[in-house]
């Protein structure tokens, strides 16, 4: 490629005039499909922002100057342009490129991202912290009109419309989030990019204002008429405006003459600024244009057809979606909601088929919590559907609005336990931790299928208080567990065995039977529990097991500090049983990308790890040091 | 009282006329005072909204209608008129009426609120609820300004804007939260209180605008000189317009007739209105009104003078306030950051002598500790001094933002374990189970003054990554733990012994020591331990302890499940002891208001109810059931 070939750092856009940084872009995007289709990721959302980013680097010096990229999976072309274009094979491989922002990765990459609505905040400390050490650089948080739903961008705006110095936030609005933009502010910014007396510059209203004669007596009657024109244009941006922000916008984000413009306007101004741009997700793929909600996160796919390879077999979230559907179809009263992943929680369907009874919240986990809270107190079974890592951002909510007034809400985790390649900030792997202790609160997790679809039925037909199921990403086995109905608080047996029991939690279960298919080839009879229900915890059957099993492992994929294992711990201890306890968790650590299945090997968490640990304590036993 | 003596439901308030309701106001400050006086509580916001609640309840019907208080704190009004009024020497006493409303102590509270911003999304969901339901009620929110600045009253506003049926947001705006008010939001809603052309009504403006003669060549000449006010005039509510709702204000809080009317009008409207109210804050009590904040919540106070009664002497807060200072002297990164507690979390005295480098982001935790990771990353030392129970809003952001990066902030955890009588919403309970697990993260927690002091000179000075300091509510004991220097990860032995050791965590170890002195007498020799560390915890000690004693007691006021204890039975277990672990902590409930001594004594951790549980030990043992 002509122009990127030549594109080793930064400082080399700097020397490209306007018609070769549209073929520079025209590269880029090329060059994006291709990687992307191999490797998978985040594709629509870096099309779109292309020009912007080649814009901002042509400039701002992205050593000197800092740029915090909310959620930060729009970050790819920034990582082409900063010396990492040659990594690209290896996005989101263990060891490879990471598909987020990465200060470990690159002196260009400022501050670490991958949850939606932080880049106001942390920008904001680094301005501040630039104003006392008395250095002078510019800090730009880019972020889409989505994030700008999340509560927390909000607090920062409103706490940085007070600062005196250069602080620049760029509002990438490409008139959707993930999927469709909900809300009011999401209104406003399309009146702001639509209506024609909107799009003229601000700047033109005062020229034309100064240039009219002295007021005159009749002049009152003006007002009347220019009345909407004057209305439209006094209000442009002044939802940001009020807030403390001088606004620029909108700007083609795909025009480099309006982009380098702005951005040099927008360097120059002492205090908060807002720079409105508007762009369009998916821009030059077809396919991506048409659909942006599929192409946000995409597995490889075939370029010619659009179309992502690999098998259209059902996964948990769609087992959940269809499961949702049908409950609603009987109970009346069964509502879901969902923080922008209305495609990803697999709620798409229920969307279409129950929309009065359907609400996504923008993402806003925080208020899609307490508004359940709110729908539950007035008789409805609101089933919220969030990602774990997610959901971390509720924590409060779950505390004080559900559990504390024991409210009947449905929280359906997906994406729990290992979720590979999107790496640390999406591993869902700290779920059971921080609602373990929860008061009021049932935490439950299918080994299969099956046991979602009955455990959605339980949590919603059986139960009347706030009930929480965890499950993962992508797909799981079909086990033997369909014979078993689901009870309050038990687990159920799905092997029988002599020697160990092995206590799974959610679709570890797969794993502890195949452990269980090693050991009986070295003698050892391995009982395999389902536990399901991981809080209340079944302690008439960890009692049952300590009276039975020399040794009882854990077995789940959450971290292993307040997880699951302690818990059992906890109850072999206060019932006095010396029963040695092998808890198999993960590491207190944060986990990077890499697929799912070679990092649960790394990690300790695969069949052939389990069923090695259980013969190395058999081996240790039978050597007189057991126990 | 003249008329509060008549009052014994909401309906007795709808037969008064104006001039009744300014008498009846008159009382119910005069109530208020008076018992608030006694008991301690929140005055000066309720002090602001009694002619608010009046014309709420003169206007709607608590029973059918829904009116949800955020926060909570201003609900005494409400509660003297719906049949609370003879209950109020009993507020915030074990047993008695909660200083925040509780759906479980009447019908007229729809539902439970205790931290910030949670009102428009309870409301919110209420009224979906209630248009599924095909019901006909009207649905108010309650909010404060200070409330306003917290990011979920946002997603909740944002998401409200496209309903199509009645659903009005009280914005109760006293220029400030708890103390002074900070943002653009705040700026823009001064203005909107404060310009003489704000305060104009908006529908004089329409009338004029229409009673114009037909526009003429020359009435462009009108522009420039009615510029100024047509872009006020129009500009008026903008922000709330925006977002989609109808704008009504400002009205004046303390005039019923204003009220009263403008209530009778957002009554009718069919979708979302923002009804903005001016309010005094402490109105009607001459030191209150002068001091709203150190009346915000205050302690039993004498009426004549305004002065709280009791001792003056130094608590952890203001321990922490004056260490901060003292470390902010000799070390110019240090920086301070406050969601909206300044004086709360004594940083009173640091955001006076260093305003440059303090940062009071309203309520706003979640982007407070975003921001400080901001700061943090550009070479500040920032310490984020939270509440127990509202850090709680902010833990995605300690795990994603902070722990994930490693970055050098300071968590100063104020109101740690029991606060008492702000109650449920208020205990700072759960801290150590939702900080345990996260990666990278130090926790610790002084038994005394002295403790806090060098944790705190150890955390800014001899660390690199994330720390945070949990301390009670309150005063504590000087203990005898300064002649051994803060180490990471290691506990101080504050008293040997030969029989059982007591590892105790933060202020419970004065606890454990008294439990110590009565164990003496019936001759049994208790170590005790200030574990210092929470995490990294010190292994090597536990394990000298397993070797040394045949009972481990562990002493916390945190939940049970997650906390210390369960991390003590782990290395335990790891390590293959058989030793007797008895984990001392609190239930895994939430806890009521009361006051701390009576709570810790009912909860079983009290040095009498500590003491008891070691003798039971010690007797059992030697009836031969020990172990």
């Amino acid at each position: 490629m002509r122009y990127l070939d030549s594109i080793n750092s930064p400082e080399d856009i700097q020397k490209l005039n306007n018609e070769q940084l549209i073929c520079l872009a025209e590269e880029i995007r090329t060059f994006l499909i291709q990687k992307v289709s191999k490797t998978g990721g985040h594709l629509a959302s870096n099309l779109g922002i292309v020009e912007l980013t080649l814009a901002l680097h042509k400039n701002f010096n992205s050593e000197f100057d800092k740029i915090v990229w909310d959620v930060g999976h729009q970050s790819y072309v920034h990582k082409i342009l900063t010396g990492r274009k040659d990594k690209f094979d290896t996005l989101r491989k263990l060891g490879g490129l990471a598909g987020f922002p990465k200060t470990s990765e690159s002196k260009h990459d400022c501050f670490n991202t991958g949850h939606s609505s932080t880049s106001i905040s942390a920008a904001l400390g680094i301005a501040r912290a630039r104003d006392l050490n008395n250095e002078k650089y510019s800090v730009i948080a880019v972020i889409g009109d989505g994030a700008m739903t999340g509560g927390m961008a909000y607090e920062a705006l409103n706490d940085g419309g007070r600062l005196n110095s250069n602080f620049i936030v760029i509002l990438n609005d490409n008139e959707m989030s993930i999927s469709q933009n909900v809300g009011g502010l999401s209104k406003y910014l399309s009146r702001l990019r639509t209506d024609p007396v909107y799009t003229k510059a601000k700047e033109d209203v005062d020229n034309f204002l100064e240039k009219l004669p002295k007021f005159s007596k009749k002049a009152r009657a003006a007002a009347i008429k220019i009345k909407g024109t004057i209305k439209y244009l006094f209000a442009q941006g002044v939802f940001f405006e009020q807030l403390g922000y001088k606004y620029y916008g909108p700007v083609d984000g795909h025009n480099f003459e309006e982009l380098n413009k702005a951005l040099v306007a927008a360097k120059k101004i002492k205090g908060p600024v807002l720079l409105h741009v508007s762009t369009q997700k998916g821009k030059g793929y077809s396919y991506a244009e048409e659909s942006p909600d599929r192409f946000h996160g995409i597995a490889p796919f075939e370029i010619e057809t659009g179309e992502t390879l690999g098998t259209s077999e059902p996964d948990f979230s769609k087992v959940f979606g269809d499961t949702v559907c049908q409950l609603a179809a009987v109970n009346d009263k069964v509502v879901a909601i969902s923080a922008a992943m209305v495609k990803g929680t697999g709620l798409h369907k229920f969307s279409t088929e129950y929309p009065q009874r359907f609400f996504d919240v923008g993402i806003a986990e925080q208020h899609a919590v307490t508004s359940a809270a709110g729908m539950a107190i007035s008789g409805m079974i609101p089933v919220v559907a969030i990602y774990s890592s997610f959901l971390q951002r509720a924590y409060d909510q779950i505390v004080h609005d559900v559990a504390a007034q024991k409210l009947h809400v449905v929280f359906a985790i997906d994406r729990a336990g290992i979720v590979g390649e999107d790496g640390e900030t999406h591993q869902g792997i700290f779920d059971i931790s921080f609602l373990n202790h929860i008061p009021n609160l049932t935490i439950m997790a299918p080994a299969d299928y099956y046991e979602l679809k009955h455990m959605l039925d339980f949590a919603v037909n059986k139960q009347s208080g706030p009930i929480a199921i965890r499950y993962p990403r992508g797909r799981g086995k079909t086990l033997m567990t369909n014979e078993i109905p689901i009870k309050m608080g038990k687990g159920a047996i799905v092997k029988e065995g002599k020697d160990v029991c092995i206590l799974a939690v959610g679709t570890m279960v797969a794993t502890a039977l195949e452990a269980a298919e090693k050991l009986e080839k070295s003698g050892i009879s391995a009982e395999v529990v389902s536990v399901r229900f991981i809080k209340p915890i079944d302690e008439k059957l960890i009692i049952r097991c300590a009276h039975k099993f020399k040794q009882i492992v854990t077995l789940e994929d959450n971290c292993r500090v307040g997880g699951f294992g302690s818990r059992v711990l906890e109850v072999i201890n206060k019932n006095g049983f010396a029963t040695n306890l092998n808890i198999m968790a993960l590491p207190e650590e944060f986990i990077p990308h890499g697929s799912r299945n070679e990092l649960l090997k790394n990690l300790g968490l695969d069949s052939d790890s389990v069923a090695n640990s259980i013969l190395e304590y058999f081996a240790r036993a039978k050597a007189g040091f057991g126990g």
